[in-house]
């Protein structure tokens, strides 16, 4: 067989000679900005040209700074095309996390929206590396000091860049996962991994695009390649539609509309504000044949809801920054039910092509796809990173397999369901309880507003559950009560001996338990912990 | 990223972890006999085991002379997958050429159909290499002298073989292309190439397998791993309806309407039976979502009475055994109306995801995809051979690109249309003139029962056209009419010197004109040919 290598210029080639009336549409606040593939791939050739005339060589990192809009698109085709490497940077950063990236990753250039000048501009002073700010836009951006204009490089340059031949394993873009612990941790996306991946997504088992497709990139370019939607476009030549940043569900509603979305994944939370505003609203949505939820849990409530108004449920995907992100997909198996089809659509997702998972004990054992064995997921395939970007993590990588920290269940039909993540599972006696569905059972009590479950050190059984409890009003709940109350729900061995109460649970910015604080409050001996004695465990 | 290699054996892994309860359906004299991907998958296994111990290893060759039934869908999961190749044979190739293709591929083992025994007998004692005969099914087969039997073999042995880890560019199968001149020549497809042909099939821009399809493959396994079709079910979870020997229009008919396959491919002649007994016939054949048409060119006629009868045309395919196959598909292009549906319908095919595409003139000079530039079709990519097995054939390949043999235009949208084939071209003065063109062309007239075009020496130009005559009953027309009749429709330098009145075209088995066979009678001085002078061209 030929080499034909797997690289990002091959699918431009692809989007070029195939599809080159399709569109990209980028909503701004006077009206869409409309081009074809054909243009925007033509102005990529004038923008890597310019690049190479500032000095960029293979290998080189180049970070973004933008909202999803055609020039980000432009800049995703011409620089891994050119064999350079691109860095989209996270714009809700914080500033001293953004200034770690840049200079981690030694970006030589930043390409910025004009109109996030000034959130750029708090970090300058801190960047090492960085020689050129590029800005797109017309709008000011003097805060920035010295800078190119993006469209004066393009419009000194002629169409025609030569792409490279590459070898297909090289860097092609770079991600920084935002973990809540530690610096930021660089991802690279090799040509391979991105060509694969977008494969992958356009494949009927997953959102099987083409060029009928419009799709609505809400997820952000600068977040794991916007699920890989830009690059799938590319090979499919669905259309895309960008919203920068209008991502309020009202904006949402009324661009599927007007453009006549076929497509779209987002976050639960957008999800669940466009539903809210098309309930109230009746833009025709009948456009839509797919929508993706990932990021977090889908409430089914959430997918009922949608279907009820749009007419299709939302699909379920899991994914990670490490994963290119696609891992899994939750579309039903052949020949469901509708009461089947509802319980696949609550689980996480279906195991993708190219993706090896499976489920490892607390000891290292590997448990079997029996859909009750409870264990960390662990994946392996051509887009799974093999380490961190000069910053190794051995725990997190081992034999060739990623330790995703998601703990669950696999099932014969390589559907997951996700009960916990690792930092949270209870490891008891060398088996897990999973804080999360003790949490669910206790909170099932009416006398309970809020609960939430931490493991603390336990000198027998190395961990135990410990209950946070807020009460609900006007309820004087013991915890004895609960244990009690718990006593038939779960096994025994599961059981929680400590309890305490609390005014509240305290809570991230996002709203989630913050477990974190919740385990430095118990090390500081801030909680007022109570024993239930279990007689039945001696 | 992680190696990730791409594997037949993750295919293997993959149809198992997730789609378990897909179906495979043998067509039998008795009935459907239908098991389950884990089933079939098991007993690959176990038949690993059974090669294994009979002494196969890495790189071994393992010829199959089945037709397409679940023992053979049981082979091409085996032996790719413990890192042996597959050779397909074609039970329809004449004794000489199978027993050819067995001694070159260096075949150990031949796992027969009791059925094709007889057939497989006819060469028995040419062949060199082969050790053991394994014979699939119960029926008699002692005219192969000593073999084993494959049921006995699988009973012997336990499921779990461990596929082994192997470089993803070793190969996997084999075939040889049946050529019309000389021996046929065999192409080694990779495990690379499959895994990436097969997600190629499953994409949005092709048939968009996935699970729900069920797809009857009528392509022979023997012939281009039947398209790919086997390996794509494995990726994307398509259960298979095998026809085995039932191949009339009535059989096939039966088959969808009993089965509810959503999704199949085939020649034209055997979609054309399909499709006129199905107009005898009130089978309910809604199920067909994607038909494939492929191997020559589907008349647009055809297509309609699809249309007609079914509630869908037919799509056209392109593809060569040096192409795994699959090159192009002609899905029509977003917001075409329902007239250009039917202009895009009519052309080979879209250059699919994965394939550079590129047409040639005589001089080697890269034409413009314009759709109306004529040259030879070149392409390359991942899934393209490189060579021939163990037969260069340095004038096919070169710079990393297959000559196809066939010529036409590329339009700017990826649209290939076929106009001729290399061989039959005329080559006159560094120009192209297409056969077939000009054989239309004169066909149009009344007086013209046949007309059949070849290139002859030319001392000045190179080659000329001979147009070789079938009157029309009664008609009593002349090289003169003819020629003055072509004038108005064809470029002036097209026009034919040469003419010829026969009393038939000699045709190959299928009915196509044997130009072959024609050169030959011209070079023997058969043909009695007449020239038109041209006072233009002096």
């Amino acid at each position: 067989m030929q080499e034909g290598a797997l690289l990002v210029s091959s699918m431009v080639k692809h989007a070029k000679d195939v599809h080159s009336n399709s569109q990209i549409i980028t909503i701004e606040e006077n009206g869409p900005h409309i081009v074809t593939f054909g243009e925007a791939i033509e102005r990529a050739e004038k923008f890597a040209a310019a690049l190479s005339r500032l000095g960029i060589e293979k290998g080189d990192r180049i970070a973004t700074f933008m909202w999803n809009n055609q020039r980000h698109f432009e800049a995703y085709v011409a620089v891994p095309s050119m064999g350079a490497v691109l860095h989209t940077l996270n714009v809700r950063l914080f500033p001293e996390q953004l200034a770690y990236t840049i200079n981690h990753a030694e970006d030589k250039i930043i390409i910025v929206d004009d109109v996030l000048a000034p959130l750029l501009a708090k970090v300058l002073d801190q960047l090492t590396t960085v020689k050129t700010i590029i800005v797109a836009g017309s709008g000011d951006a003097s805060i920035l000091g010295e800078t190119l204009r993006y469209e004066d490089l393009i419009e000194a340059e002629q169409a025609g860049f030569e792409w490279p031949e590459l070898d297909e394993r090289v860097g092609a873009s770079m991600c920084y996962t935002s973990g809540t612990t530690g610096n930021p941790k660089g991802v690279v996306y090799s040509q391979r991994s991105i060509f694969l991946h977008s494969m992958a997504v356009t494949s009927g088992s997953s959102v099987a695009c083409e060029e009928r497709d419009r799709i609505l990139v809400i997820v952000p370019m600068f977040h794991v390649n916007a699920w890989g939607l830009p690059f799938a476009a590319l090979l499919s030549g669905a259309s895309l539609v960008m919203p920068q940043m209008y991502l309020k569900g009202e904006q949402l509603v009324h661009i599927v509309a007007e453009h006549k979305v076929t497509l779209a994944g987002a976050v639960p939370t957008i999800l669940n504000d466009f539903v809210n505003y098309a309930n109230q609203s009746d833009a025709d949505l009948s456009s839509l044949r797919f929508v993706l939820g990932g990021g977090s849990a889908v409430p089914i409530a959430l997918s009922d809801a949608f279907e009820a108004r749009v007419g299709i449920p939302i699909t379920q995907g899991w994914g990670m920054t490490e994963v290119s992100p696609l891992g899994a997909i939750g579309l039903v198996p052949a020949g469901a039910s509708k009461e089947e089809a509802r319980h696949y659509r609550s689980m996480a997702g279906r195991v993708s092509p190219g993706v090896e998972m499976r489920v490892v004990g607390g000891d290292g054992t590997v448990l079997p796809n029996d859909g009750e064995s409870v264990g960390e997921f662990e994946v392996r395939g051509p887009w799974v990173t093999a380490s961190y970007y000069r910053d190794p993590d051995p725990d997190k990588f081992h034999d060739g397999w990623l330790r995703t920290g998601d703990v669950g269940t696999l099932d014969p039909l390589g559907y997951m369901r996700i009960t916990d993540r690792t930092k949270d599972v209870i490891k008891s006696g060398g088996e897990w309880i999973s804080s999360v569905q003790l949490e669910n059972e206790v909170m099932a009590h009416p006398g309970v507003y809020e609960a939430a479950v931490i493991a603390v050190p336990d000198d027998r059984w190395q961990e135990r559950p410990l209950v946070a409890i807020v009460r609900a009003p006007d309820s004087k709940v013991t915890a004895q009560e609960l244990f009690d109350f718990l006593t038939p729900r779960v096994a025994k061995w599961w059981l929680p001996e400590r309890w305490c109460f609390v005014d509240a649970i305290p809570k991230t910015s996002v709203g989630k338990f913050d477990k974190k604080v919740l385990r430095a409050h118990y090390g500081d001996g801030q909680l007022d912990v109570e024993t239930v004695s279990d007689s039945s465990r001696s």
